[in-house]
């Protein structure tokens, strides 16, 4: 019998990308600001700072991201009774393909290329959860939403949240008695 | 409201695999040989042939593939009426990502980013039709699905079949009346 499928998004759900825009904030304007200054926004939507951006589209920024904590053994768990989907929207990246290939094949080896999906607009991916730090992904999905807590989506409302990847456990664990 | 989707795939449908490996076949072993005697499968699964498989890991191999003929023409007059996505199974070329995004922002460059999609198995994929000359990808697919035809998929008969884009046009044509 099939399994049933999770989506699963990389940046800023199992790759942190905040650490190093946090640098990059700080290397070009010499401070550092509290996430609660862009709280509801990213980083690089501080007033003046959206240069900061371009960064996502140079070649090496998606290669070294710190893996997000606990996150590749609860994947693993979850792969006994869940098909894992890594579903990114590499596509306004061209920089980015092989480094974030090279990336799952670092940290998540145990996930085969067949599970990995690079593209755009989410509302073509069929599966019956969706981890993801983006309402618009999760609005058009027709599935399980949970919303992955990163600072643009605080004070949305609308999805399960999950703050960390022992909630991701915990949320799956409480599903498979649900579905026993 | 939402226009129905077409999940369109890549090699063998519009981009044309098929001369270069004619070609390469041509240059490893000195003859060609008639599409019959491969007949249900592919050029490299003739006898002693199958390293020639292995150009597909090459940089630049997805480059420079011609246009299917008038596939250009037809899919921008189904982009009235129906959502386009490129769905092509890249996940197993590493090299090919780049060779693949470059070719289609080249020949399809009103096929906006978003509706470009990367992955393997294509059974995550959620839309109305799926234009693929894989059987395989069409019998995990949930709505209706076109074979369009390839020297492997002769003799398939589950499916509509395609034998070029002026076909694809027709077969769209009737849709559309019946949908209208």
């Amino acid at each position: 019998m099939q399994k049933p499928r999770i989506a699963l998004d990389m940046d800023e759900v199992i790759a942190d990308v905040q650490p190093k825009f946090e640098a990059l904030f700080e290397e070009a304007f010499g401070w550092r600001p509290d996430p609660e200054q862009y709280r509801g926004g990213k980083i690089y939507d501080l007033p003046g700072t959206q240069k900061l951006r371009e960064a996502l589209h140079l070649k090496g920024f998606f290669a070294d991201l710190p893996v997000m904590p606990d996150s590749q053994a609860v994947v693993r768990e979850l792969m006994a009774d869940f098909d894992i989907y890594i579903v990114t929207a590499a596509m306004e990246f061209r920089a980015s393909f092989e480094d974030k290939y090279d990336w799952l094949a670092q940290h998540f080896p145990f996930i085969h290329w067949k599970n990995i999906i690079f593209c755009g607009d989410k509302s073509v991916i069929r599966a019956e959860y969706m981890i993801d730090d983006h309402v618009r992904n999760l609005r058009t999905f027709q599935g399980k939403g949970l919303l992955y807590t990163a600072s643009h989506n605080l004070g949305e409302e609308a999805f399960t949240r999950v703050n960390n990847w022992v909630e991701v456990r915990a949320f799956f664990e409480e599903e498979r008695r649900r579905l026993a």
